[in-house]
């Protein structure tokens, strides 16, 4: 079955994020793998803040080549043909996903969405970029609501830059 | 210069113990290098949290053969021949043992004097130990008024157990 990939970057002390959802920290002088994870997948998963953070970066719908689904309560987003918007039975949808043919599913993010699968057990992977910086707060990888959860580690690569891939996998 | 060495466990998700201080979650089957790293040090430094959950295991002082110094704002406590009670001009205290002669200095925690050493530049290095689990809430590595710090790293060493290593230094 395909799977669901938290294809995420964080700081040493686990945000994804600064409090006001700004990654300006993030290294961007290297690919890091991201277009060769790319091309494993063909959906891509998010919540509204992380969907209303990429539409503030402008520009084109990165993820066009993909099957784009957003979660989000606001049910005034009408879906059109970049983005779908899914306003309930979030884990019902995600499973049925699962179930259909195709490529990894890419999780996004953010918080919320992000403990919502995590709770009902559809995250399959996580691959974390750590970069090596405290932040010290912002947006942490889960909310508080999340329930315990362990993994396996199935793969670890460092960059010259200090960033640390670690990729887990469900137990 | 002897270094002063955060030496600590984590979760995936950033956090170094339960909400209530519990951390039944850790592994104990092994040793993780402790032993060697203890060799390494003379001196352990702690905040007034940490002490009361060391004491709260019950038995003798773990670290009767170091001198132990326990940062609190607790004026009651009366130094004796185990720990050294420290209320006040915490950095300035440290950056004077820095500059004795002696082994490196472990700093075991947690968030708050890990957070007031951060900000003054005295963390030389980070040895965390990642557990693969998300707990989703507890007490963070680091609290909200620490400022923004980056490291390089300098070793990762992989367990059978999932545990990861990860060994950062000061830039």
């Amino acid at each position: 079955m395909r799977k669901v990939i938290l294809f995420i970057t964080s700081s040493i002390d686990g945000y994804i994020a600064r409090e006001n959802g700004d990654v300006d920290w993030l290294f961007t002088d290297q690919d890091y793998g991201y277009k060769d994870f790319t091309e494993t997948i063909d959906t891509v998963l998010m919540g509204g803040a992380t969907y209303r953070q990429v539409l503030g970066f402008g520009g084109e719908w990165p993820y066009q080549t993909k099957n784009s689904y957003v979660f989000t309560h606001d049910a005034s987003l009408r879906s059109n043909e970049e983005v779908t918007f899914i306003h309930h039975d979030v884990p019902e949808f995600v499973k049925g996903l699962k179930e259909k043919e195709g490529k990894n599913i890419w999780l996004i993010g953010g918080s919320q969405i992000n403990t919502v699968l995590l709770n009902e057990d559809l995250i399959d992977e996580i691959q974390l970029f750590i970069h090596p910086v405290i932040l010290g707060e912002g947006i942490p990888l889960f909310t508080g609501s999340s329930i315990e959860t362990w993994f396996t580690i199935n793969g670890i690569e460092e960059f010259d830059t200090g960033l640390m891939k670690l990729v887990y996998q469900k137990k």
